[in-house]
């Protein structure tokens, strides 16, 4: 039966599973479900109730049935766990990579960790125990020790019996490592050298000896970053003694950085990430935790502009018109000095800049402050002088009026932009993440700067 | 001779290379730049002056030297070709893939294409044009046609020997693509299935046959995508006629996500990204183009607040203290907004919420609105208590006027989070990108609410 999940949309299949579901037709959906492919099935049992779920889950051949289960949500898993008999739970396990076992393990409630590991043998069982120890955000977290490890001497042959031998197993055997008696990493080989040398070549003779490897306790996000860099499909990983314990895949490497990704994303915009949970997936309570710490501190930080505005009291009832352009000061500060740090964090997560450059980063930004106030400034003289003086008669704006708040603008823009890039690299140097001094925090200091300039400018100018 | 890049920095191999380089010790400088990975040797390179950039990039092996010409700067690369006899440049070309080499021609000056088109052969020559015509955004501008094929009824014996063969030019050659007579895709394998399988096995007996594909035509950002979901390590690329006509390989797709990610967070900072080159190589002028459109837009756009503001002048004057308070409730408005959108836009970007989730989506943020609302009114009065009124004895401050603030407070987070939450969805419904739906452009929305509010309920409570 021919099936193309790409033609169809995955409401219609989930309808043509429930009409041969009432219809008892189980072989056809077992022809169904083998044809598409394990992640979306996992999205499509999501659709189905409970005990369905379950059905439709026995029905998938045993490999099939492990990819599908490390796709689902975790709540799903542990539905499913509750449904299995020992079984079942351990010829799932059995199939299972080690690191996803493990991910699943770190999300399940004590009662069904205890379960799962009774049903593990004790190697399995020990490898886990040793996974399960390491910091959440180290590399060792996200390693798998299921890789193909070769000797210095075997020949090329030797290396595919070793293969065809115990691949089935491993996540990839497409990179190969070589490891001396101790486990020391010496060398690395790739099934596609391995195609295009000789049968009773040796690997010692062209192996790539000089490999880059992360420590077990190295950050995951260093670790994903020289996917990015050097184009690896997989990056070995050793322990404090030296010694090869595990690799990391590169999938493992892309969720990685699209998880540092949003992270960072969510630090930039004042967000603490306490869930690595889909947006619909997170509670009301847990998406209120993560937002009100930084809401309630950038408040509270506000209290200065108030207190600078409290102190020019006096000028501004003299001048009212003075007070419509706060929000547009405000505003054009706030976001020059966001573009300013949002380009240098992401610079800096990119590995483009470092602590060494921040001057170079500060003589570049003077002068895009310069240009871009500049172009902003006489842009505004204009808009105010057509626009509010003349098409909206907007009372009080006199020339010289409209002189200091493009001065205001022109000044405040080239702060901004020097205090947005020179932040972030501070941060980083004394050990802070970057991405929190971005636009939310660096506003509440250029809105402080702003006013001050404003009010400065407005007694110089306008003697008020 | 030992040499592990780990160990020494940048700084202290450039030193080294110098100093072997003056001493004239060109094989010993040979041994060494043969040890670094390509990517880099390239970073060093660059560390040199023009000429003896050159003579180091000669000492390289033919393929080595290929891949170090891939990770160059584009002006490095053209300084080199300028310097290449056409022999060099055509053993150059020859190493490269053939998506390389379109990537590089398209970064080149047209005296130099005609150069490397010369010194390609026909066949290569028609590849490159019609990779060429791909456009800017699509799959087919970041796949290339170099990918192992086999036939249906190839044993895994003539699988490996085409592999043998055919497979040191390919970037990849552990998924393999099996097309019918007219290049129809009809099936994939793996090198891995092949390993596992008996030599006189016959392909269509065991490979996949519900194969995911883009088209030429899809974005390249979409097909990015489909690696994070289905754990690729190379996805296929079929023409119109649905003819199979290249590979995307994981490592672009890596590269795809980045910049995405990266187009993402300037765009939700109200930035125009108008280059994919790294921060300090982008000009002044270049980085005022990307920044200014948008500054000038909003604050062109902030014109609204001036005039709302202008509109309640006479209340402003009546009771000067209630501008104090601007600043705080303008920004924390903006913060909470900008929360809501950029949770949202990678939400959208990452696939976790569509169109039909909005009412769900919008739910969520209201009573995550009043959640935060309440949260941020309950310790705003305090504070003004405590702090304005007591600490700072900040005049004019009474418990009606402490009412209006912290209740505009609680009305305007509601609502900066309805506003947040909606826009993005909708921007995507409408095919525009929900990136720009972020912080700064929600900030000018809801600044506006925010003012609108808080002078309504002054009017209403404090009757003035």
């Amino acid at each position: 039966m021919e099936f193309n999940f790409e033609e169809l949309n995955a409401e219609e299949i989930v309808e043509q599973i429930h009409s041969l579901f009432e219809a008892k037709k189980y072989s056809q959906l077992k022809e169904i479900l083998v044809e598409i492919n394990p992640t979306d099935t996992a999205v499509i049992l999501e659709e189905f109730p409970n005990e369905q779920k379950i059905i439709l889950f026995r029905l998938l051949p045993k490999e099939e049935a492990a990819e599908v289960f490390v796709e689902l949500d975790n709540d799903v898993q542990e539905q499913l766990i509750a449904s299995f008999s020992d079984t079942e739970l351990k010829e799932v396990i059995d199939e299972l990579y080690l690191d996803d076992t493990v991910d699943i393990i770190e999300e399940m409630p004590a009662t069904i960790v205890k379960r799962i590991l009774r049903n593990t043998d004790s190697e399995t069982r020990a490898s886990i125990n040793t996974l399960l120890k390491y910091p959440e955000d180290s590399a060792g977290s996200i390693m798998t020790p299921e890789f193909v490890d070769l000797k210095k001497d075997n020949t090329v042959e030797d290396a595919f019996k070793r293969i065809r031998r115990t691949g089935v197993d491993k996540e990839t055997i497409y990179t190969c490592y070589v490891t001396d008696k101790s486990r020391h990493l010496i060398g690395v080989t790739t099934v596609k050298e391995l195609l295009l040398h000789e049968y009773d070549d040796k690997i010692e003779d062209f192996m790539e000896t000089n490999t880059i490897y992360v420590n077990t306790h190295d950050d995951k996000e260093v670790a994903a970053q020289l996917f990015d860099k050097y184009n690896f499909l997989a990056l070995p990983v050793v322990d404090m003694e030296n010694r090869l314990v595990g690799i990391i895949t590169v999938d493992d490497a892309i969720d990685v950085l699209q998880e540092e990704n949003t992270e960072d994303i969510h630090k930039m915009n004042a967000m603490v990430r306490t869930s690595e949970k889909p947006y619909l997936k997170i509670g009301v309570f847990e998406t209120w935790k993560s937002r009100v710490p930084w809401l309630m501190l950038l408040m509270v930080g506000a209290t200065f502009t108030g207190m600078i505005i409290t102190a020019f009291e006096d000028k501004l009832s003299a001048l009212i018109i003075l007070t419509s352009f706060i929000p547009m000061l405000m505003d054009t500060g706030g976001n020059s000095g966001g573009q300013a740090s949002v380009t240098i964090i992401r610079a800096l997560s990119l590995n483009e800049v470092d602590f060494k450059d921040i001057f170079k980063v500060l003589w570049k930004e003077i002068r895009v402050g310069i240009v871009c106030g500049l172009s902003l400034a006489a842009v505004n003289f204009v808009k105010i002088l057509v626009v509010d003086k003349w098409l909206l008669g907007t009372e009080g704006i006199t020339l010289t009026v409209n002189l200091v708040i493009s001065l205001t603008l022109f000044i405040e823009v080239i702060f901004a932009k020097m205090v947005g890039c020179t932040l972030p690299i501070i941060a980083k140097k004394m050990r802070l993440d970057p991405a929190v001094m971005s636009s939310p925090f660096i506003t509440t200091i250029v809105d402080a700067i702003s006013l001050l300039v404003y009010f400065g400018l407005s007694s110089a100018i306008l003697h008020i």
